[in-house]
């Protein structure tokens, strides 16, 4: 599979939720598989918080292969060798496409602070955008978890003849105050921290030495990503032997592995691009420009698959459920898959084998 | 109910569990009721992270009454007609216990960060060397909830011949790692924040802007003291109406309920402090010191009284189930109690009406 990012760039303006409009924008994006004859074997795959377009492959000289590699490939559960998948980086991402420190034109200085307020309505908006660039006018599925299932259900029912399948997976119908609350550690970490300076820091600035006040925001949301019992099975209460030390002195396991991986995670990930796509994330609300719930529900005509994670502390199985038996009154097409995991939100990067089946299964019955 | 905070002086030295001594101390501590004339009447109040020795009663001046008034009180659940209730500020705290920011004797310097490692362990040796000052060798009750619960199973395990009576609400057997990581954000929040200058701060630096550090901690703090469900009951969606501003632009009540409670509590804690209570509370582990948590909890004497929170997600119900069912397969005297609620951890300072009862029992099961 030949890996390459490519770059699309618009001219025309994308209408936001927020009144505003972005102009011009640009949405990096991988693609994995051949597009078939008549454009019918698309897949849209949509990325979480911290994730971007790399969904699957291994570009030369890495050591991690993208975030879903697992799932899509050829003979895996999305078969690139029957499907086209094409997976983009959101806008208001640090990975390529147009966020909070692109150049403002015409301008050459960056946005900051002034770019405007994004929604996954805005999100979902722009990739559809893409697709059109591309000459894709139907898709046959749209998967995502986390923030990438927000995507796809927002697609589901903001356009609802696009996909002919919706998969989403680890997400809700509306963002929860408990998970606005955990978000609300990295905004405040990140705003008051003085390197941060109310984002007037350079283009780069963190690479050496990532923001403070990222890795802290993101001690929270590893909180909420993993679980109870997956913290018990894989930490314990041990304690970092090799700091050669009596308990009382020493550091736990569970301590190491969060200053590791958000000390890695503030050198690489923008502050602002967090700020803004976590705001995305609170504002989610799949009712928001409708007059209920409801009335969004109704709209969806895609072919439904909800799968939820038995231990998920950040979207709880209960608020994705609560869709299926929404749309099963309303005798729509849906299926709703509570898998038995002890690894909170994170299983649905981690434990594959738990769910893959169900994704192919529902793209072979769409045949 | 006559008000004082008193000091106890300690000129002898406290042997701690890390090996090293602090002396001299002090502990600050109310007192409600009259002690009988065999001072067989005593109940000690232990409080949590962020209490104090102010369980009862309401200061003049002050607009809210100590952390425990509705339970603590003449004819209340702990009669103070009755008993002589004992509350004490643990040694570690900035309430007028000796603690971090204390002189380091003979020197009139803080010790800062040359304070000792505390253990729970450690308070209660020193709270029980308070009530041998004053001629108290034996309890009728010791009464706590969060980290005073696990100073009450403490006690339990480590004098099993000094309260007739253990009653432990919301609390554990030993910290587990989804806890500690809790507390992780507030430990690396203090220690990055550059106001809090490695602990050599001012003492009182953080009265008029408290530091940040400690608020953004104290988010994560509050998020482990709630629940999903309360949030929802509380907060649900709701933004902030008189910001006067479209959901995107403004801020949700979760948001701000945060904001507001965390940005006060730093201006009244010390955070050197919050990093020495909240490691006491990491390494709290009723095991450490016996050979295995059977060994620990064979030797309770006490008639136990066990309260959990249906949604406590900071110490799981199951936790405290776990101390039960080893005391009744050992045949020691053992009461469970899992108290319906939605208030999540905090349902032991709010939901009083639902256990009080419990409590009160207890107490005249042993007249």
């Amino acid at each position: 599979m030949k890996l390459e990012t490519k770059i699309e760039y618009f001219t025309t303006p994308l209408y936001l939720e927020s009144g505003r409009i972005l102009e011009p924008y640009q949405i990096a994006y991988e693609t994995y598989g051949e597009l078939n004859h008549d454009a019918s074997n698309v897949i849209l795959v949509c990325h979480a918080l911290s994730g971007s377009h790399h969904a699957a492959g291994l570009y030369e000289g890495d050591r991690k292969a993208g975030w879903w590699d697992e799932l899509i490939g050829d003979g895996k559960a999305i078969d690139t060798q029957k499907y086209c998948v094409i997976s983009t980086n959101v806008i208001g991402s640090c990975f390529g496409s147009t966020g909070p420190m692109s150049s403002n034109y015409p301008s050459d200085k960056p946005y900051r602070l002034k770019f405007p307020v994004l929604t996954i309505k805005d999100m979902i908006k722009a990739q559809k955008q893409l697709l059109s660039n591309l000459g894709i006018y139907h898709v046959k599925a749209i998967v995502g978890g986390s923030m990438g299932g927000m995507q796809a259900l927002q697609f589901a029912v903001d356009y609802p003849n696009f996909a002919e399948q919706i998969i989403s997976l680890a997400a809700t119908y509306a963002t929860q105050p408990w998970t606005i609350a955990f978000n609300k550690v990295a905004m405040e970490a990140i705003r008051r921290d003085p390197r941060f300076d109310n984002g007037q820091y350079e283009k780069d600035a963190f690479i050496e030495e990532g923001l403070d006040g990222l890795a802290i925001g993101r001690i929270a949301g590893h909180i909420s990503y993993l679980s109870p019992e997956s913290m018990n099975d894989k930490f314990g209460r041990n304690y970092v032997n090799n700091d050669g030390l009596f308990e009382l002195f020493g550091r736990y396991e569970v301590e190491r592995y969060m200053e590791y991986n958000t000390s890695n995670f503030s050198k690489l990930f923008d502050p602002m691009s967090y700020l803004y796509i976590v705001k995305a994330i609170n504002t989610f609300n799949l009712s928001r420009g409708y007059d209920s719930l409801y009335d969004a529900i109704i709209r969806i005509k895609a072919k439904m698959t909800l799968i939820s994670f038995s231990s998920d502390y950040l979207f709880f199985p209960k608020e994705m459920e609560h869709i299926h038996y929404m749309m099963q009154r309303n005798e729509q097409n849906s299926k709703y898959f509570e898998i038995d995991s002890n690894y909170g939100h994170d299983a649905f990067l981690v434990e594959l084998d738990k769910f893959d089946y169900i994704i192919k299964q529902a793209l072979e019955e769409s045949n």
